[in-house]
């Protein structure tokens, strides 16, 4: 099995509802480094499992597009917390669309599965992982 | 499938019995950054896997337990050499112990697998995973 | 020359005014990992420059402060932008404050400078240095 | 199950064939910081899953053989290109006949699997894992 | 004294003249990570040292000229060995020729100095710093 | 002014004496990550400051002497609390023995400075610099 990740990140505000965050239930932010992972059994005729760029260039559409904003704001959380666990998923979930859709190539055959991690400090971490 | 991680530290003295250990079998000391992984498929009422501030100080109790030791004391290793591999289970086995006690709430029903993965130096580092 | 760094974090949200900041002009968050370094020609009679638990301790009640807010509400940067330059320097003139107080100890008399780092990401970060 | 990780690092140049690759379709080269992973159920009667003194060693001299070299000119990639995956699967293949062939001690019944990452910058990496 | 810090990489081929390199005569490569300092004792009126937006696009156009080459082919590097303290210098000394020429917008009368720092790999490191 | 870096680690045991240790009172150990940094105006005929291959040899040693061992039971630290700032100083001076000595070539005439920083953990480091 093969895999290739490539990491970016994005600063967003957002708060917290529920007793069990404590302060961060303010308005407060965070920096999330974020590490995509393309998982898949086989490499292609270029003997790769994705291209690199291409991979980049998509993952900083998904991350960018989350960036620099109050995600309090944003519709599609509507009624959820964006806690690490949920920002993993989602973008995971928009990723993947996009390698359903084609957009990365050959990868769109071999890629098998992701993992998205999303760093919150140098001590907190989460991940997600989905099959394609 | 979700994971949450929270990173630790503890520094210990301790040796090792065993040719192939070479100048380890000498008294020495290790700082061990300590990685708990808490695994499941599903996030709660919340839209977190754990309650990373609970996680935080169950981990630190756990951790804090063993640090500023000589191992080579201590009743719960006699006869085992504390190898990074043994500490990462010995930690994991008690944090795991918390979780079915129930002492991290929600995720006490949630948490399926632990992974602890100690770092020993920047060049090596053992971990240990565990079902719930 | 001898310099002692501790390592602490802290999540905030915050905008910025000015056309040069872009899309960062928008609400948006950071987690800055902060080092705080302490400088000084001589080490006292435990051989240590500061007390590295008390040092801890302060740096966590400095950045602890600032944290999980979101800074356009906080009266103490009104009509500042909160750069990554800006809270550095806040933070180090307000451990400067508590090591002038006496508060770190022995480490009054021998920490002759301060340098505060705030990391906003993988790929970016900021500093200030003073004297004491 | 358990598992022990041990890092190094080799530099060498290379080219890669295909429209795909862009700019790196000319000659130029990278650090590959090389992390190997053994993984297995159980511990030896030493308390290890694996010598990490012999581990290395073995790992230095499978990743050595590579370093400093335009792989260009290996005839052992011939006709493929030394992509980040294949050079991963290539150590794996390398370090798996020397655990089978006995040369990592006790080890050799011990080691079920192996995770080879080579990061190939801050922002980039990837595995090849494979079971034994 | 303030600073901001970018970083950026580049993969690149080389090799070395000189006995004191031994196996690096030969042609290899290496991924150079790449920390660009701008040092400077005043911030402007948006309360910053440099707009790190426009500096970071000012190192990737830097760093992005000499990256997939081999550095052997440079007519800028004719007789020279291409060490990592000789690129930190070059790197330094074109965004130097940058922030000059006033392409680094206000930073251009605040930027005293700048520190250029490249990492080779995990355990090695140079740095070149010059004033303005 | 440049300067190359080049890291070692060492794994050690040792106790502190002095209330303001609390819990390090006791035996307990480190892993020191350690980071050697040789500072200098000028390279030499071959454009390099000091000889990475060298310089790593000889901090190995210097590093290597004091590892897998019980630092209260050596005679060099009687009386003298082993702490990372002294440890530093320690080794800061045995390598400016070996430069002073001539024991790194060409870098002799060159290197005009050092700065040695043990990294105790994640969370914290100490320096120790001087001038040769």
């Amino acid at each position: 099995m093969f895999s290739v990740t490539v990491r970016d990140h994005m600063m967003i505000a957002h708060s917290f509802r529920g007793e069990v965050f404590g302060p961060a239930q303010r308005l407060h932010g965070a920096t999330f480094v974020v590490d995509v992972t393309f998982r898949g059994p086989e490499l292609d005729r270029d003997d790769i499992l994705v291209d690199i760029g291409l991979a980049t260039r998509h993952v900083r559409e998904v991350v960018g597009a989350l960036g620099y904003r109050n995600l309090d704001d944003d519709p599609d959380f509507a009624g959820v917390n964006t806690s690490t666990e949920v920002l993993a998923r989602t973008i995971a979930e928009r990723v993947a669309d996009r390698v359903r859709a084609g957009d990365l190539g050959g990868a769109t055959d071999q890629v098998t599965g992701l993992v998205v991690t999303l760093h919150e400090s140098h001590v907190a971490w989460a991940s997600y992982e989905c099959d394609l």
